[in-house]
């Protein structure tokens, strides 16, 4: 089976740190094989940093899986990576989006079957150039096909919660403004099919909340419910998308009630990722849903105080990876 | 000790199943004597139709303790009160309404030690000139001295984790236009007082959560944090109150975080209730802090389509009993 594609991330944060960590632990955790696309040269100092004994190997996804049993397959990219822990520098944005370009391409043609990404740091990206909203976008961007992106689906994941924020990174005063029927049912659709292409969910129901306390209570308590949501839904449900709602956010998120539900749609983040932190702990996993890829991450960032000390927590990031592998592995 | 009131709620829905099968169950759970402010005819007649064998006797408060054990104390209110599961009607409104307002004076002239409010249907009362917009802001009316209304704060609770909402029954679109200092420290001053006076705790510490994602990122993701909750928090700080935020909605409710605090102070209804209902299943509880009285209530609604039938959870209402036992006996 093909090797799975981890890319590198913001070398200064604690992606490079727990992808090691994990690394020296795969046995006990019967890991998968996969490859990192990054510095070869930095990963052996950071190796090195953190008291890790673990050989890097340069080579190509090809060769991943018969080297991982005793070295760290790395997709070596060229560049200036230095090993400062906790201080990002521009110096090393090329090869962090090198890594991501290639890490995907590696998946699209077949070399990898999925990309798991380690976090990275905007700030230290922009200032090289970058000008994707965030990490999500560059790899919808990535995926492009004809000049067409997909529409990307911010999910997040833990055994059987599965929650989508249908706005993300937004003000809650703009969210009201940006709730269209288009977008719900576009993001319905995704869904939908996703759960059942990636999930193997044959019929999956899908929960929808609703925007305002007690889901409006029939307009008493905001409109959106009824004049975006619920025309939308009908719409959905047109189409044969099985998209219950909506329902008030607080109630829905009691668990014998979401666990009738294969994923909840939720209109904002917080409504999204209070649930999924208060459930799964650190054991949260990112899912890109919509690419022609397989795409997962952990759901932290790049920590820089804890990079280079090992006290970073492998937890998502190994959900993560047992995700990405569950998904592409033949057994849903 | 003096016994809890409890008031009968709306007759139609399923707090007086809940009080009464409880008092069935009163020796198996040790449950402190309580006496229910309502109609007794009303209660047999809701009884006999649940199948429970209870004897209900009119009884004054300073009576209640010698007669629990073998009979259900009512402090009974005249009125026309039918036993009609799920179909509420005005008729009721003067006895539900009395209910409240002569409980709440038993616990003001001591003969009760604190108030356990079944839920009531505003439909039904509105119909029958109830102003109020809610029970709770009912509670401070009737608390009021000398004209002045105490600020009533809604407080959820379960075990370890409380949560207050600072805005709650509002469209998320007004919420933004909703916050100001004046509010947040207002509100902080009552959740410190009272987690101090009635919960025990010495030295409350008390998080707050922010508006938007990220609680903003610095900025990039609204400006509420910086220009209202910051300085709310800095003068609140300033007063002895110990503050600390504002902190992303949703890495606060990661448990090992949230287990920190003794309180969090959440900016709207979903953000603050979301949590306790994946943590606390169905035994959340409600508490209104900031009121001259110690009152709780279960987290659920009048459920007309149980009502009558026996079926209806008694976990919230068991955990409200037991938290406004544990608030007034002494030992907090």
């Amino acid at each position: 089976m093909a090797p799975l594609a981890i890319s590198m991330g913001e070398p200064a944060g604690i992606g490079p740190d727990i992808v090691l960590t994990l690394y020296a632990r795969r046995e006990e955790l019967g890991l998968p094989a996969f490859v990192v696309f990054g510095h070869a040269g930095f990963l052996t100092a950071r190796a090195a940093r953190l008291g890790l004994d673990i050989e890097v190997i340069a080579t190509e996804p090809a060769d991943a899986e018969g080297v991982f049993s005793r070295a760290l397959p790395v997709r070596h990219i060229e560049g200036n990576v230095p090993d400062q822990p906790g201080q990002p520098t521009p110096d090393a944005a090329a090869v962090v989006i090198a890594a991501i370009q290639l890490a995907v391409d590696s998946v699209k043609g077949g070399e990898c079957r999925a990309l798991v990404t380690a976090p990275i740091h905007k700030g230290a990206l922009y200032h090289a150039g970058f000008s994707h909203p965030g990490h999500t976008e560059f790899l919808a961007a990535l995926c492009a096909e004809d000049g067409v992106e997909p529409l990307p689906v911010m999910m997040l994941a833990h055994d059987e919660l599965r929650t989508v924020p249908l706005t993300i990174h937004v003000p809650i005063r703009q969210v009201p403004g940006l709730l269209n029927e288009g977008l719900i049912i576009e993001t319905l659709r995704v869904m939908a099919r996703d759960l059942r292409d990636r999930f193997g969910i044959a019929a999956p129901r899908i929960a929808v909340a609703g925007l305002n306390p007690h889901a409006g209570e029939g307009g008493a308590i905001g409109r959106e419910e009824i004049e975006i949501i619920n025309p939308a839904l009908e719409k959905a449900r047109a189409e044969g998308i099985d998209a219950v709602g909506p329902l008030p956010g607080d109630t829905l998120f009691f668990p014998l009630h979401w666990r009738q539900y294969d994923a909840v749609l939720a209109m904002y983040h917080d409504q999204a990722l209070i649930p999924i932190k208060t459930v799964a702990f650190d054991a949260g996993v990112n899912v890109t849903l919509g690419l022609p890829i397989v795409r997962t991450s952990p759901d932290h960032g790049t920590a820089f105080d804890l990079a280079g000390t090992g006290k970073a927590s492998t937890s998502s990031f190994l959900a993560a990876i047992a995700m990405a592998d569950k998904m592409t592995s033949g057994a849903p």
